[in-house]
C-alpha cells in the first residue's frame, strides 16, 4: 500500500476547487488576515497563529523556506520576505504535486494571479470555473441592459471554456434554491430590481442564484456550490446541504454533476447526498488546511456515508500560497491516516487502499469534469 | 470483561427494528441496488462496493460462503448464486446470533419474507412491529369508509398483537408532529381528502401521522419513529429528532416508550433526548452496517449522553441477509471496542462493560417491550 | 510539556461559568435527580448512574472520600452522608484547584451557596455574573412599575459590581436575538404584557431577551449566552449559536466578548462563531462532565476552529460538589490528550501546548472577563 509518506507525496493531485495565489510580499497584519476566514485577528483574542491552521503553518512551512518546523512567526515571516513572493510561491506550488487545478477566477482582488500564473508557478496545468453570480453581475456592471442579461448569460454557459460552474448562492440568499428553473418573467423582474452598490450590482436574490444553477446544469457544465464553512459573509445556518435536497431530486436525471465544496461542519450531511443522488459529489476543502492537524477526524467521518468514487480533493486556497501547500499536504495524510487505519485492522486491503487513493486525488475529479486520462508522474 | 471477540459472538441479541429478507437470487445490479439507501449505482460514480459497506461486505462476508475475506465482489457474488438464497441466508442470519426479531412487515414488496419465515431461517423468535401509514392506507385502499378508519385504527392498535408500532412521519411530512392529539374533525377531513394515486393511497399529512402517532401512544404501544438516515425519498432537513420535541414533551407523563431509529447523522441530538426525556431510547440501526468499520466512531459518539439503559440494537436490515448479519457484526465491534477502551483507560471495569453491554444488545428491547426474560442461550 | 498528569493538577482554573453548591445532605434518589440534565431517574431506563457521567463518577469521585475507584453507587453513597455536606464540599471543590469562580448566581433555589460561599469552600476567590432575564423577573416580582423596568435595568447594568452578564433567551424564545436593540415602546409594551404566574414574572419574550442582551452590550459587560445542551425546559433546536450570527454581525464593533456556554451538540458551530467574529469565545461545560471520558472527543473537536485564545473552561456546575470536580477533572485530562496527542505526532511542541494550556484553563478568561493577572500558584 501508498504508506502514509507516499500518499504524502507520489499521487499526482487534481484540486478541484482553488483560488488565485496573491503575488506580492505582506506584513505580518496582512499575512494572519489572509490566514484564515477571520476578516482580521481579534485583539481580544490574541494570535491566529494560536490556532489549528497555525500550528500547521509553523510545522509544515518553514522546512520550504530552509528552516526548522516549529519556527517562531516572526522569524518565518521574515524569511517569507527575504526569499519573495515569487520564490515562495513557486515552493509551495511545486511541492503540492498538483497536476491540475480548477480555478475559481471570480475572487480576483488586485495583484491575484490568473489559472493561467498559477499552472506556471505550480508546474501544472489549470482549468478556469465560471463564477455565476458574478458572471452576472459582470455583465450588468459592463451597462448590459437588465433585459438581455438571461440571454447573454445562457449564451455564455453553453459556450464557455470553463470545465464547470460555481454558485455562491450560499453567500447571498442560502441554499433554498428552487425545484424548477425560474420563470423568464421572475428573473427579468429580479434584474431590472438590481440597484448597484458602491462597488457595483450584488446579486441577493434567490431567483437569480436559482436561474443561473439551473441554467449551469441545462448547459452541461459540471456544477459546483459553496457549502458551510466561510467567512462571517456567510450564514452558515443558511449553508447547510441539505437545504438544495429539492433541487438535487429535481435535477437528478439531468446527469449533471453537482460538487458541494467545504461542507464543514456539514460533511456528514454532505456524505449522505452523495450517496443517495446520483449526480452528488463533495469534498472537505477550506476545512482541511482550517482544521490543521486535526483534519484527519474530519476527513475520517466524510468518508463515512460517501461513495468513494463521489470524494474530490479540494485546498479551496486563496491568496497564500502556504495553504495550497498545507491543504495538499493535510489531506493527503488525513486520507492515509483512515485507509491505513483500515488496512492495519484489516477492514480493507492494501489494494482498496491504493484505488480508494487514487480515486479521490486524482481519478474522480478527472471523470466528473471530464479532463481526460492522468498524465504520466 | 467481554472481550471484543466475545461481544461479537456470545451475547445473543434482540434486533428491535429490521425488515424482511429476499427470497430470490439477484445479479450484481440487484445486489448493489439493496446495498445502500441510493436507488441504483451512480454511473458517475463507480461501484458502491467502493464504500464503507461495501468493503465490510467483502471483509465479513465471504469467510460465511467459504471464500476469502476480501474476495472480489464479482467472485463473491457467483458464490453466492452457486449457494442459492435459502442456504446463504440461513448462514448469514444464523450467524447474527439473534434470539428475537421485531419486524417491521409493513415494508414488504414480493419475495420478502414474514416475521415468521424470517424466525425460522435465524434460529430466533420474531414480533411484528405495525406501520401506522400502512395501516391507514390499507383500510382505505381496502375501501373502507374515511370516517369509519379512525375507528377502525384506533380498535386495531387496541387489540394487536404487534410489540410497537412504527410511524414513517419522517418519510411523510417530517418529524413536526403535534403536541396534542388532533381533532377528529380534522383527522376525518384528512382522510376523505386523500386521492389514491397508481398504487393506491399514500398518506401525506401531518394531521394523520400525528393522530396516528398519539393513538399508538394512548394504546400503550411502544413507538418507534423512523428518524434521520434513509432513502433520497426523504427530506432530511425534516428528520432531526429535535423536531420531536413538542411532542415528547405531550407524552412524556403517558409513561410509553418512545423509540428512536437510526438517527444518524443526528444520533448525539438523539442521545440528548433520551437523557433529558423518562421515555426516550435510542439506535443508531441503518448507520452501523453502511458506514462500515468507521461505525465505531458514530457508536462511540452515542453513548456520550444516552443513558446506558435506554441504547439499543437493531439492524434496519432489509432485504439481502448480509445486512442483517453486517449489522450485528459491527454493532457489536463498535460497543466492544468503545467499552475496552474505557476499560483500558480505567474509566470503567470488567463488570461495567458487561452489564453495559447485555443492556444494549438484549435487556433493554426485553425490558421495553416486555419481551419476557431472556432465553438461555 | 507539562503532561496529562501535570495538567490534570498545576494550573490553576478560571472556571468562567458555575452556579452555587447544595449545602444540604442528600438521598440516592435525589442525588441522581441532581445528576444530569433529566428531570429524575427513568423507571423505565434504569439508573442514571448507567451513563458516561454515572461511570465517571464512581472512577473519580470515591478516592476523595477515601474509598477505592468505581465503588458502588450505594457504598459511595452512603460514605457520602457519613463525611457530611461541608466536608465533601471541601473536599471536591478543593480538589478542583480552582481560584476563580465566575458565579451565575440566578438559579438559586433554597439550600444553594453564594458566589462568596462558593468561594470559601473552594480556596479561591469568586465574582457575580448577573443573570438578565432574572434581574428584570425580579423588578417585577418587586412591584416596580413596568415603565420604570427599563432604565432600572440600564442603570443596575452600568453600575454592577458583577464582571459579566447572562442571557438565557435559549431557554425562553431561542437565540434569533435581533440584530438591532429593540425600540423602548416595544420594550415597555412586553414589559406591560407580562402577567406572574404562580412562582412569579417568567420572562419569554424575544423583544425582552434581546433588549436585555443589547443593553448589556452597551454597559459593555462581557455577555454569556446559554448555547446547546440544557435541560428538557430548552427546545435544543432553538439553541443552535447559528441563530446568533444577525446579532454578533451587528455587535461586533462594540468590542464586547459574547461567551457561548456549553455549546454541545454544536460545539464545532461555535468554533466557527469564534474563529470569524472577532468578539466571540467559547466553551464546553456541562458537556464535559456529562460526556464523562467521551468528552475528549468533545474537547478535541471543539479545537478544530477556535482560536487558541478564545476557547475558556467552565463547569457550569450545580448543585452537586461532585460536578465540580469531574468538569475540572476531565477537562484538564480532555484538552491534554488533545495537546499531548499534537505533541507526539510533532504537530506542535511542548511549548505549544503549555501555552494553549494555559491560555484556556486561565488565561483567556482572565484577559476577557478583566480579572488582572494570574494569582501565584
Amino acid at each position: 500500500m501508498a504508506t502514509l509518506e507516499g500518499i504524502a507525496i507520489e499521487q499526482r493531485l487534481v484540486d478541484h476547487h482553488c483560488h488565485g495565489v496573491l503575488m506580492r510580499d505582506l506584513d505580518r497584519a496582512e499575512f494572519e488576515s489572509l490566514l484564515n476566514e477571520a476578516d482580521r485577528p481579534s485583539p481580544l483574542g490574541t494570535s491566529l497563529f494560536d490556532s489549528m491552521l497555525g500550528l500547521a503553518v509553523r510545522r509544515w512551512c518553514p522546512p520550504l523556506l530552509d528552516l526548522e518546523p516549529h519556527t517562531d512567526a516572526d522569524v518565518y515571516l521574515t524569511r517569507r520576505q527575504d526569499l519573495g513572493v515569487e520564490e515562495i510561491t513557486r515552493r509551495f506550488l511545486g511541492a503540492t504535486n498538483t497536476e491540475c487545478f480548477l480555478v475559481d477566477a471570480g475572487l480576483a482582488p488586485e495583484s491575484i494571479s490568473s489559472p493561467v500564473d498559477l499552472a506556471e508557478l505550480a508546474g501544472g496545468e489549470a482549468h478556469e470555473i465560471v463564477r455565476l453570480e458574478r458572471l452576472a453581475e459582470d455583465l450588468l456592471n459592463d451597462g448590459v441592459e437588465p433585459r438581455a442579461v438571461p440571454d447573454r448569460l445562457t449564451a455564455t454557459l453553453e459556450n464557455t471554456t470553463a470545465v464547470g460552474a460555481k454558485s455562491i448562492a450560499a453567500y447571498r440568499t442560502g441554499l433554498d434554491l428552487p425545484a424548477a428553473k425560474p420563470a423568464r418573467d421572475d428573473v427579468d423582474a429580479a434584474l431590472f430590481d438590481s440597484q448597484p452598490g458602491a462597488s457595483g450590482h450584488r446579486l441577493v436574490s434567490p431567483v437569480l442564484s436559482g436561474w443561473l444553477a439551473w441554467t449551469a446544469i441545462e448547459a452541461g457544465l459540471p456544477l459546483q456550490f459553496h457549502v458551510g464553512y466561510g467567512d462571517s459573509d456567510a450564514d452558515l445556518r443558511y449553508g447547510d446541504p441539505l437545504r438544495l435536497t429539492p433541487f438535487l431530486r429535481a435535477t437528478e436525471e439531468r446527469g449533471v454533476p453537482v460538487l458541494l465544496l467545504h461542507n464543514y461542519p456539514f460533511h456528514r450531511h454532505a456524505g449522505y447526498l452523495a450517496q443517495v443522488f446520483e449526480h452528488v459529489f463533495m469534498d472537505v476543502g477550506l476545512a482541511t488546511h482550517n482544521t490543521g492537524a486535526l483534519s484527519a477526524a474530519v476527513i475520517r467521518e466524510s468518508l463515512e456515508l460517501v461513495p468513494f468514487g463521489k470524494m474530490l480533493y479540494s485546498s479551496d486556497a486563496f491568496g497564500l500560497p502556504e495553504l495550497y501547500y498545507l491543504a495538499a499536504v493535510l489531506f493527503r495524510r488525513g486520507l492515509a491516516a483512515a485507509l491505513q487505519s483500515l488496512v492495519s485492522a484489516d477492514d480493507a486491503t492494501d489494494d482498496d487502499a491504493d484505488r480508494i487513493s487514487a480515486l479521490v486525488l486524482n481519478g474522480n475529479a478527472r471523470r466528473v469534469y471530464r479532463l481526460g486520462p492522468e498524465d504520466a508522474a
